[in-house]
């Protein structure tokens, strides 16, 4: 667990969030015996009886921060709800189990939205294999906010944490990435595109489907050192994962998989494709860190499962801090990215 | 569980939030193999390896509706979060185990006093034998919400449900109440009263301590054939308690346990203090059936471990219903008290 010095010293704007949750971390305590991982990681893991262990994870979404519903339909909001979950049941190479919805309804606003966004947590827990089975609700006269809590197991000896990554491995992604942050600019500045290209980068954002079976895939066969979702972005999250194994990376940028649909609409944007794809977040795909001469047996699990080659973006070194190499040279890009407590929103220019 | 008609008949004024979550059910289907209790009591209980259930629950707080921070310090704010949690296992007769904070948190405000609130969910967690080993936090700029989710354990054949009650069982609460419902308007109108019964309803307000011990002792010794905590009053408690037996209850109100603060400073509200004690909420003692031929090893049970005695408030009868008897006859309270979707906060008289 990293001090609030360690956090300043890697990045002034990066600070905030991850101070408060060390330092409230440091309040807590030390995790008693039978927590496998405790804060700082995807997921809290329990030791219990039996081969497996528990997963258990939580996310709230707040109106007006996470959502808004000028944008997104009740259903979206239900699917995404579980979706950000089950992306940290992935990340941990596990299988989804059960969900508790924590719903703060506005109490004026028509009950009967509240089962359209039912049917979307249904959607995706029948889709990906969760169930969820209890919850409360409040009234929050404020706004709407959605707090899911989700367990899920896996076999103790497979379980992929975020501090397994060594020198020389290499970092791979498992699809596209910026397409979510686009399409979030899309919904916002409510631009015209060309119809199925806005509907591609909006279903990114507004639906993002997480990578259970590639993390069960890496998980059952060894293939990751360590692993996380991206969903502050991939300059941050292989920040968060840089830190908790003690290392440091350095990415590619002519590797950072850029889609022709990120690339035709980052124009319109006004944004370079590029820093869409390193700092714009919420693409909940699997970053994981791989041994180079695993990279043959990586390629044919995943060709034999069916999924997608992941991506490599370059690799694992032992000095700290993410650098990206291009052309020009290269720069520190830790903890650039979506930070929850910044009050400053603009991110800067990479 | 119960149907949206079911609910409708037993009185309009509770419909909405149970109907919401009746409705909100159905959506998701009824619960897998392997979940011993979804929704409907006070946590969802997960069949594992080994002789426990895990326990798990969760409960939100939001700014302006359960809490306000002009009289509320955020170390007890911190408290009554966890508190509420643990009295949820309590109600199944478990022991906590684990939490996972969701912590939405204003960007504006001052940071340091998330730490307070740690340290008041630190100091819950210590007391009461849990730990707090997760989570997330989130920007939440239209004030400050808490979402607690907590596991613990119960040997598979002592758990308590609300479900067990038989008529003829003899109806009991582990303390008084009404108290930290006379201390909330206490709070909120300002109010001069004696120093030392003003302290000691507020306390009962903002500092409300789980029954965890009478919960465990309870389920151990088997002397409760249903259980739950009383967070929205005795009369909408056992409302629900008598529903999921399919039963009724006859409560005798010379037997409501009001205590002699409550009777001093409910005149000075302007409230009565029988309706304090039967409709107020957030008691968190525990309200439990027994029969009547274990009365005696209640008693002593209670006794040897050092507890107050539990006080008897009427019986379960087969017919449905919450009657309430006083010396002008019977009237049905059933889901009188606090309702989180009723538009009209106002209680009606009983």
């Amino acid at each position: 667990m990293s001090t609030e010095n360690d956090q300043r010293n890697s990045g002034d704007r990066a600070w905030s969030e991850r101070a408060l949750i060390g330092a409230l971390n440091r309040r807590f305590g030390p995790p008693p015996p039978g927590v496998i991982l405790g804060i700082g990681d995807d997921c809290a893991a329990l030791a219990l009886e039996g081969p497996d262990y528990l997963l258990w994870t939580v996310d709230t979404l707040v109106e007006g921060v996470h959502f808004d519903l000028a944008f997104t339909s009740l259903e979206q909001l239900g699917w995404k709800a579980l979706a950000v979950n089950l992306s940290d049941i992935a990340a941990m190479g596990g299988e989804p189990r059960y969900a508790l919805l924590s719903l703060g309804w506005p109490p004026r606003r028509d009950r009967s939205q509240a089962l359209s966004l039912a049917d979307g947590l249904a959607r995706a827990a029948r889709e990906f294999g969760a169930a969820i089975i209890g919850g409360d609700t409040v009234a929050s006269p404020v706004g709407l906010t959605l707090t899911v809590t989700l367990t899920g197991v896996v076999p103790a000896g497979q379980m992929v944490r975020r501090s397994g990554a060594r020198p020389g491995d290499l970092v791979y992604v498992t699809g596209v990435l910026g397409e979510a942050a686009a399409g979030l600019e899309v919904l916002k500045r409510g631009l015209a595109l060309d119809r199925d290209l806005r509907e591609a980068l909006v279903e990114a954002h507004l639906a993002p489907r997480p990578q259970l079976k590639a993390g069960r895939l890496l998980a059952r066969e060894g293939l990751a050192t360590a692993m996380i979702d991206v969903s502050d972005g991939v300059a941050t999250d292989l920040s968060h994962l840089c830190q908790a194994s003690s290392v440091g990376a350095r990415i590619e940028a002519a590797a950072v998989p850029v889609s022709p649909r990120l690339k035709a609409a980052a124009p319109r944007l006004g944004l370079d494709p590029l820093r869409l794809a390193l700092t714009g977040g919420e693409d909940y795909q699997l970053l994981f860190t791989s041994p180079p001469q695993a990279a043959p047996s990586l390629a044919l699990a995943f060709s034999r499962a069916g999924l997608a080659p992941p991506r490599a973006l370059g690799e694992i070194t032992a000095a700290p801090g993410v650098l990206l190499v291009t052309a020009a040279g290269e720069q520190d890009i830790s903890w650039q990215g979506y930070d929850h407590f910044r009050l400053d929103p603009a991110p800067e220019e990479i």
